[in-house]
């Protein structure tokens, strides 16, 4: 239970470091038959890809996922999948000088002190959002799951710093997401998050931001009462990505300061089919999917990592300057879009097997 | 896996129904040796006993916790520890009238939809808040085993409906908390909170809130890296409390709009004890805890039930009206405060037992 | 993960004590809409229960099964079932003057080095067969879900001490299993062993046995690959049991003499339906049901109780003796053929659960 | 829950297919700070491989082992450990005809009717013993661990078709055991056995045989109560190993006919060590380690791949006729005498880490 597997049904645990020999993952649990698009597994780690753009690190992967077993003639057979993805721009010695150092706000002293000070320190090793890379990878083939019925899920930026895009997701035309480098569905919006970007990066700042996800086409009935809630696994797999820090569905904190005479969701039924006349439910009541769009936020913090020098200390307590050089993201929500989809996409993968039968 | 168990190495199954003869819990992998002080486990359960105030429901519960195993001569033994809790008010014919009728904002329909029409309607049956009464009386043990170790988790209400407390935690008098009925440390706003809910109320209607926890003395090395961090753990916790609707911990979904240079938790050492100059952090870097405080918060949406008539459907489709009576919380966050720190408590019993050794 | 929990998806917890207030189960899991036959439960419970007949141990338990949640108007609701069985002839003062000693061959020391002293000694407190009582109305529930899909589970007592049943199942009446005390289907080798047992019995001694259980209907594809094998599961169900020494399947340890070409079961087409001439396999092929009969056999060790006095140590290591006296069976096979049946049943319900959809 | 994952806290997730590129294994729970011996790693394979002597299949596989993770400058970080193997040897067009047929007592049948039709039937795909090498790889790792504190796992061949070892394993020098190509330690009976197992490949036929395993130096209190006993974990871990049929630990199947005078072990106290005079329990008591060997026994099947032809059915029902060809063992306990060690190893040190602290 040391905590780098996910899902109950449909599992998939990862393993890697930023600076070794590769990164990859093993799903458990996929059912046999699903038709495997390989093209549409690359395209989703191109979305997350670093050096993709002018916005992100400059770090360079092909993240070519290799398929190691469980499909056969590119149909899964129900055996596991394990996903293998080379580091190939790994450099190591660009962390030399930090095998004794704790960079703030990173994983540097809690990993040391958790493990007895054995951890590779190689750019984050284990700690570093290369790990993530297995994830969108699993995702892919979650998504491609929850496609053959129907379901699908998109998310896109909605704040970098300051600037919130205010304009609920039924208002927008999702489709542009994925049109500027951003991925935020406002253009005009997109635009000033870039110069945003662009600006902290050349202060050798960083800045944070706000990742909204819809899941559309979920049928009613996903989730488990009480602590597998559908939107408490949601939560879970939202915070487990690096930098996230808070989560909310539906009216979320908002919802807190609304009357219950107004919050309530009515029903009605239209054509034997039953829906809410309102949404503030975010598509899940009691714990379980209703059959309405499913919505949430993520709150993603600014990256530790500064192209500015800053004080800390070492494993002798010692105080000492962290240089700021190296490859990094200023803002990660553009990239964290992939990640967001991808850990939802397991989540509801995961609860529409055990919804089963 | 049908979601009504907690944790990994401190394991929380609940069981039990609104308005069946009893609910309750099996606690299994306490460690052996623990003193059970029954007078505590009673002392939190009647912080979220019903009827405990003018601003709570008034439905009358002892909610008297009966030990039936893992238990010897005061000590637990290393067996699964049993916790019964008879329903002593429960109203069975209360909700006759509601049997086919699906409440809105309820959990009615998607249980109807998941378990093919077989559900215990009377008052959410399964899906009611009653159910949290167990996860107090667990989360009471719980927070016997941390005590022994230094940790000690506490929560206080900081917004009902649109009052909300701005201080920090830390220049807050937390020993206030408990001397109001709303649980705000602060009594002014604690009056005008009350003022609220009182005044809904009175309007046949509900409101939401926040409720904030501390976990203080939690040693470094806590949560595991990548899927099961601390604080992914805690979200998940806080979200399946019934009403839940976000979660953030330490500079939450502000941090989104922080720049980086200003976020970052500096290290410093102090005579051989590495802590951290701010905490935006809250006390998780990269999943596992750092030492410092843990604090986050938790969003409550409005309780559903109205004293209003509402117009619904019901399982055949047709619209119903849903008449407002029956006994109910006009503002959950009250009686949520010990329930927040119960499932605090068994996140925190959980990951200390696995960062053992 | 301290082992109280059997099965993954018809998930059962037991908890409780020998001579504690009660003992009992929480089942989660079970699909909603199940019809719950209480007489049938009660009929299990009678077959395992003390007192039954002169060749079992004089304990007066009714063993009634409170059913306290997850069925409403006779129907499982898909919530966990609570059950509740008190403890009615608890004797703990019979336990006084073993409360610092080790009973040979019992779990008295083993308990005592794991929980660092602490557990309760009263008739072997958790460690007692006590516990299965749990699993046999457990079981009786995972019996009322297999019999909806044809399945049946039968056990039978094969052996007693020296005195073993060699004809194969296939050619015994088994519907004469319970017209004995024994439960063994050869009326004549049935007498032989009550009178081996009641040899035993006033000799002061006790004697072990073989139980042979068959399962029939179950269709083909139960059954994980790899590590949850179904005969791996179903190993692991009956070894879990107190006093049992062995498994084996279809041809078992003797099938470690036999060559390949008289072991290989050669498959024919009946009419669409693909089976096996002979059935060395058990039922089982790379650990998935076949659809033939499954069966198998459990050794279990003489009772370590006996009506003589032994040396031994106490907590201190001093020589001590314990006392011939006490209540205790002279043989467990007879009680043990429900209690086999029960885990079967467990571990063929979770595995038809899990093969869904 | 598909099965592909062994173990609580020391947890080993498998993949891959007989004739796929690679096969491999995750091992996730592994403490960090363990020296990792590649040596050691690649020794333990060579006693599993394929093509070692003249008994064995002629399949050429290095099974060289490639750590992609989860170790740094040599120890383990407690990162997940990703070990993989490369196919070498495979050769899929020689199974291009079985891709319809059902070879007899293999797990053709059964997984081509639980996947739906979808399975790699190359060589078995994922049912064939190949995977094995996988478990042996983190058995290593395994047994690495145990090392440390000084617990060992030695397993031997105890029978090969009717020729059986009747020594106990303490009246055995097990240190010849590694000195002939059977594996047994009694060096006049392992000759027997290679003969006997030469003349069946003649023959075109197979043969089954038995594997003893012993565990020493393993302390008290490894193993927990009811359901996750340590005999039921190895019963489960052996029945996991292709071709096993049945388990026995201690007194085993011979214990029923042993009246419980005789068989009960009683305590001595050796200045301050609590042991028992005789060992029938084999090293566990009430399902948890007693301080004692641990030893057991695990029965194997005649091989199903026979060099003779064999009638059986294709998927259409229809009569057809496997022919005999192809590699693979005569009889596989010489080289199950690894895969049973590497299964010790994985159940011990799972418990080991679950009885800390």
């Amino acid at each position: 239970m040391a905590g780098n597997t996910f899902g109950v049904l449909f599992r998939v645990t990862t393993f890697g470091e930023s600076h070794g020999p590769s990164i990859g993952c093993v799903i458990d649990g996929c059912p046999a038959g699903l038709a495997i698009d390989e093209d549409f597994i690359q395209q989703e780690m191109a979305r997350r890809r670093p050096g993709q753009s002018a916005l992100v690190t400059r770090r360079r992967e092909a993240d070519r996922v290799h398929i190691l077993s469980g499909v056969f003639e590119g149909r899964t057979t129900g055996a596991p999948i394990a996903l293998l993805i080379p580091n190939e721009d790994q450099r190591p010695r660009d962390y030399e000088h930090l095998s004794d150092t704790f960079r703030p706000s990173h994983a540097d002293y809690t990993y040391w002190a958790k493990y007895g000070g054995h951890r590779d320190h190689r750019g984050g090793g284990r700690s570093s959002a290369r790990e993530t890379a297995a994830r969108v990878a699993a995702g892919a083939i979650a998504k491609l799951l929850l496609r053959q019925h129907g379901i699908e899920v998109q998310a896109y930026v909605s704040q970098v710093g300051h600037i919130a895009l205010q304009t609920p997701y039924t208002a927008l035309d999702l489709s542009r997401t994925e049109t500027n480098d951003v991925r935020c569905p406002d253009p005009v919006l997109a635009e000033q998050m870039a110069q945003l970007i662009r600006q902290v990066r050349k202060a050798g700042d960083t800045v944070g931001g706000v990742v909204t996800c819809i899941v559309r086409g979920c049928p009613p009935g996903l989730g488990e009462p009480v602590f597998d809630k559908l939107h408490a696994d949601l939560a879970k797999a939202m915070l487990s990505i690096n930098a996230a820090k808070g989560f909310e569905y539906g009216s979320g904190f908002a919802g807190a300061a609304m009357p219950g005479s107004q919050h309530n969701d009515l029903f009605t039924a239209e054509s034997g089919h039953i829906r809410t006349q309102t949404n503030y439910s975010g598509g899940i009541q009691g714990g379980i999917s209703n059959g309405m769009d499913i919505y949430f936020r993520v709150a993603f913090k600014p990256v530790a990592t500064l192209l500015r020098d800053q004080p800390s200390v070492n494993t002798a307590g010692e105080p000492v300057l962290v240089k700021g050089k190296g490859r990094h993201d200023p803002c990660v929500v553009p990239r964290a879009v992939p990640i967001v989809e991808a850990m939802a996409a397991l989540v509801i993968a995961d609860h529409w097997l055990r919804a089963q039968p």
